[in-house]
């Protein structure tokens, strides 16, 4: 038996207004006057002066605002990854995402591609990634994916949904500054805390779970019924429960895996287009099933916050369009070994699959 | 408002038996045939086969047995930095510590003065470390200190009982493995539980406290209870829960500090050499003004596992020797700060506090 050595992000600032903090902190890594800091941010924050009049722009930095309608892309990665490497005079010194999963998924991809020969999809997979990445730094504002702790980058490539998992992707600096979540919109609250949620029950629910994960994924769940369920905190308190949420439910699937929610939502994403956050939740609420604990309170938050999910949005799908996300979604073995066991393909057939799709 | 930026382990490992896995994690990391991995290990493991032969000892490589009777001293690293100095051809390749906290902070801190001038003592503080340290391994093999995931390693000095607290001090790599805790003796098994235990009372009831601690905290203390007065645990799974307990109790003083009982601890520790572990056993127990509720768990815990205390160690000091004593514990100023608040001075007095240790 060989366990995994997990790498973990090097240094972390937490609190309200750090933020403030990113100065100070990116002033000893600049290279040299040629070698910008390169900022790739939400473009809803593109007028935003409350956040970019804090962005240290100076010599050549620059912004990129990118916009995350969309899941991020390998050929994305690509694209980034080339206008820099044209419009900058140096290496960068280092890149920084501001965002959520998407932006930050992106910044650790393109902070790989900038030292690695090839295109991002060749790089989708496991340890494939053969030279440490430019300094790259993580801010949140948006609280649940984990993307901020893990080691995994996850971009649609031209043949599948699947991160660039490496010892060379976790930050290299964090900044959790809960005050930057504090606009986000209700609804998408609620769809990237439940991904923090449903990281948990399928982490302590897996069979690959350990006592590293147990007591990450035990102490993010007890987080995200006092967020909510017991609805008893101020605003700021729930933000910075909810930012230790996502990180803790990061790190529990270190050692664990997620699991049915995130290998179908992969599919939906993949073939639908369909965001992860609302993706998992579409799928979760109909996987009483295999996870009937976890449903069950899913759907008590649900009510509680009024939350209505899109339905019958596999209602127009070809046979074709079912086959595809079947073999999609069965393709992420590691997922289902972990939900349902070594014998999962019999209890997970692509009918039974797509008759679960046909639900949504 | 300015936050800390803590500086993580960079890699761990965890699970039974991962200590197999010491081979080919230190391989990639040797830098040439005449830089030595030098291994340093808690003697009670000087016969133990089932240990020692698992060490992939090779070219210049050597172990160098620690007596941990004592606590860990400046002059003690001092001596060994030395003797590494004096017998290898090149700077080590890595220094692997293997035991409890003392041996832990002292691979921390060998590590550390390789690579910076002068002696030990110099450095014990805040930040005075310039140079990065060579490459370092921590393998705690008994559970509770948190040295493992800390940024200080605890030295007695000439002067004073104080860390080497710096970014260059966390571990490179960390092995967590259970299994190399199982013949930890019953006493010193919970005198180290409790330094864990009694972390996260002073962490959770300090005035630093932040909700990143704070999460920590809260999973360690319901770990702690777990294991140390539930008791429905097997030996394996208490084992390794003990192991995270310690971990996250650690991270939780990442942010908080730690309070009365440390500090009253380390003067104790500084004048009478009583050991870390249970000389915070002895003060915790009289310390019901500060901690009502963690001292009545404590003694429940105490008493659960018929632990009996040294009563009467102060019964022979001289008034100079509680002077000493005294000024020690009050000079550690963020310790009391923590614990108190701004105005502690107000509260513990001089007097006060010789009037405690009278107890104890």
């Amino acid at each position: 038996m060989s366990y995994k050595n997990f790498p973990m992000v090097s240094k972390v600032v937490f609190g309200r207004g750090s933020f403030n903090q990113l100065s100070e902190i990116l002033a000893p890594k600049r290279l040299s006057m040629n070698a910008p800091f390169i900022y790739i941010i939400d473009d809803v924050f593109k007028n935003n002066q409350w956040l970019t009049s804090r962005i240290p722009l100076a010599y050549d930095d620059k912004i990129l605002f990118i916009s995350t309608e969309e899941e991020p892309k390998t050929s994305q990665v690509d694209a980034i990854v080339e206008d820099i490497i044209l419009t900058t005079k140096e290496l960068p010194s280092g890149i920084i995402g501001i965002g959520g999963g998407s932006v930050l998924d992106l910044a650790k991809a393109v902070s790989i591609m900038l030292t690695n020969e090839g295109e991002a999809k060749d790089y989708q997979g496991w340890d494939l990634v053969k030279h440490p990445a430019i300094y790259h730094v993580g801010i949140p504002t948006i609280s649940g994916t984990g993307a901020e702790v893990s080691r995994t980058t996850v971009l649609i490539g031209p043949e599948k949904k699947l991160g660039i998992n490496s010892d060379f992707t976790p930050f290299d600096q964090v900044i959790l500054d809960s005050e930057l979540t504090k606009d986000v919109p209700k609804n998408q609250w609620f769809y990237t805390g439940m991904d923090c949620y449903i990281h948990c029950i399928e982490s302590l629910k897996g069979t690959y779970l350990n006592t590293f994960s147990e007591t990450y994924g035990n102490m993010s769940l007890e987080l995200c019924k006092e967020i909510f369920l017991d609805n008893n905190l101020t605003a700021e308190e729930s933000e910075e429960k909810l930012m230790m949420a996502s990180w803790h439910g990061g790190m529990s699937i270190a050692y664990s895996q997620v699991g049915v929610a995130h290998a179908m939502s992969y599919a939906l994403a993949y073939v639908l287009g369909v965001k992860h956050g609302i993706g998992n939740c579409i799928v979760f609420d109909h996987l009483e099933e295999f996870y009937p604990e976890g449903v069950k309170l899913f759907k008590a938050m649900k009510e509680k916050h009024n939350i209505m999910l899109p339905q019958g949005i596999c209602a127009d799908l070809s046979d074709a369009d079912f086959d595809k996300m079947t073999t999609i979604a069965l393709n992420l073995v590691p997922l289902w070994e972990n939900a349902l066991g070594k014998n999962w393909k019999q209890i997970i057939t692509p009918k039974k699959l797509k008759e679960l799709y046909q639900k949504m």
